[in-house]
């Protein structure tokens, strides 16, 4: 295990009827004139935009309001968040939403407190300060209501970027599960695979003995593979959908990823994918993973072994560990596709005619310097191999 | 899952040489007057005292020193410690040792800030107000390096009680797996089982429907059971130390206890024979666990079937899961026997004559009455019989 720091200074409040809480943790830590922050029409419809503006009135707090945030949430958004902060003196950014408007809040709260550019921070900047953030959370899984992590797309030149510091964890965090009951679906099944993900871009380290938080890993994959099917099945399931958000948030704020090298391979040629096709994270995800873990079986597959007889249940073929290691990586296939996920780039929507141009993006646009990937080093033709070997 | 909240805002600074950086983080957190409370000589002859005062004195903070804290930490020095402090007017109390050290730091931290008598909070009275503490932690085992909870000992009475809230999670905590390296093997032993303990007492619980904090505490149990044996053999092992160290600190925070009611009958009843007969915490932990677990097995089958299973890889038996259950009690007790923990009242230096006494005063001292146990609700005369198992 290599030395670390970790700090996850988020208050949670988790459970039923949670959001009736917000105005009291606003005031709590610190707020009086919020900025409300939000997406699409769907928590106007839910009634919870409403309930969320009755609990802060009865605190006395004045908010204004910001909604509009898309999927790959955008920099013109962002601009015009801080602006109307600065404009109207707000001291608290509260998101209501998922990953996405929990990112762009992330980034307004940011830049309404820097004089430069706040796209600076997506350039590598660390985010020292920024003013206080809640998040309100209606789907498991980004895990950006636990995480110091935002990604924001930039209009000019469709650049998808990270940015991450300790300003960037929330002050609180309201899980409400039932808040998750009116997802369909596909959305439920995005933020599984993107939960999945988070959990096996830890899981793929170069780092040995690591077997605290391997098990720990481990033991999230496997209450996602019991969890998933049931609340696609019954999307009213609370206690599933209560389990997922846990889980969601557990498999982000990096407590299970302490003391090693991590991947995300994975994440980056997603977010080519997404750039262009603007299909859902979740949904890239799911046809990316199982073939940069094909691709990448080579590098140790004692730890995709590992991972297949410890979480999928394939029996360990001692002789040959790399026939369970690629049963592990045809099981998760075929549970992502159990699930409702597409398997390859016609069901993405994506084109084979792209991928030198994606492999090229992914390999030198958003920062990087031409090799990607923290367990296996990928140049730009390991990484349009990768992506061909989605197209089937 | 239960609605719950969570608040667990410690800094950590993991790895070698971290105890360099006291002073660091003392001043981060607003400390300049430090009170260093530790306990007996090893810190000193270790050499690690040392390190730390010359880590403040690099920062320029003062402190004073107060040692002497013994394993089921007392009233007295408490008493002393917050005298030191509102004499010496310290503004932060730095713990260097293991939890007994951190706890009496916790109440003295406490009791500094407070006009009444600090055993009030040890009587029931929420934790609110404290001293910013800071931990050095140099055995895994209590957890309360990350814990909100403290339990001392009142001499008048021989009373052990314990106290919890908010002000009691440390501000930081530095953990350095090195510093264990000079552990003995019985201490580590006994660490060990503590931690096994966190996670056995958080499992037993009637809540339904948690799979994912389940599958956590199994993982950790998982890796118990990998890296326990690792360090009885060979006490120099780094990586083994520092897995134990971070599976210790999440297996008390209570990121894997939350939502769900939790046991703490095994810690009750346990806390007795430390009481009267100074047996060490996870020794005692190691005879108790067994019998209670038999006792209340037939509660809740498939519960200890479902860890037998899991983590003791019983194979299951379908046709009478009583017997993967009761294999699971056996497989504990045999992992406990083969780090060096007793079995029985013998080895413990515990007398079968004293039952009725001990089985009393678990359920009627230490502010119960009558009943004990959040799994199985529990009776003086439960309480005596689940003693007489640990005769043999």
């Amino acid at each position: 295990m290599d030395n670390f720091t970790f700090y996850a200074p988020t208050y949670f409040a988790f459970g039923k009827d949670t959001e009736m809480e917000a105005g009291k943790y606003v005031k709590r830590f610190g707020g009086s004139r919020v900025l409300l922050h939000y997406g699409g029409g769907s928590v106007k419809r839910s009634g919870l935009l409403d309930r969320v503006k009755h609990a802060l009135e009865q605190e006395q707090l004045t908010y204004v309001e910001l909604g509009g945030v898309k999927p790959n949430p955008r920099s013109g958004l962002v601009y015009e968040g801080i602006e109307l902060c600065r404009k109207e003196n707000v001291d608290f950014v509260l998101a209501v939403g998922g990953g996405s408007t929990i990112d762009s809040a992330k980034a307004i709260a940011a830049g309404a407190v820097y004089d430069g550019d706040f796209w600076d921070y997506y350039e590598g900047k660390p985010v020292e300060k920024a003013l206080p953030i809640g998040t309100i959370l209606t789907i498991a899984a980004a895990g950006s209501e636990g995480s110091p992590d935002s990604v924001i797309t930039k209009e000019e030149g469709m650049l998808k970027r990270g940015a991450t510091g300790e300003a960037f964890r929330a002050k609180f965090s309201i899980l409400n599960p039932a808040l998750m009951q009116t997802l369909p679906p596909f959305q439920t099944a995005c933020g599984i695979t993107d939960i999945i993900a988070h959990l096996y871009e830890r899981y793929l380290t170069n780092t040995e003995e690591v077997e605290t938080t391997d098990r720990m890993i481990e033991g999230l994959m496997l209450a996602m593979i019991h969890e998933g099917p049931r609340v696609i099945e019954d999307p009213n399931h609370y206690q599933a959908r209560a389990n997922i958000m846990w889980a969601g948030m557990m498999a982000h704020n990096n407590s299970c990823g302490v003391g090693r090298t991590q991947d995300w391979t994975s994440h980056d040629i997603e977010h080519e994918l997404s750039a262009k096709y603007d299909c859902a994270h979740g949904a890239g995800l799911a046809v990316v993973m199982p073939a940069v873990f094909t691709y990448n079986l080579q590098h140790n597959v004692m730890r995709f072994a590992k991972v297949a007889n410890r979480v999928w249940g394939c029996p360990m073929d001692f002789e040959c560990p790399e026939r369970t290691a690629k049963a592990g990586i045809r099981a998760l296939q075929q549970f992502l596709t159990s699930i409702g996920m597409p398997r390859n780039f016609a069901e993405l929507g994506a084109k084979e005619e792209d991928i030198p141009e994606l492999a090229h993006t992914a390999c030198y646009g958003n920062g990087n310097s031409g090799q990607i990937g923290g367990f296996v080093s990928l140049s730009e033709e390991d990484v349009a191999n990768i992506y061909r070997l989605m197209v089937f």
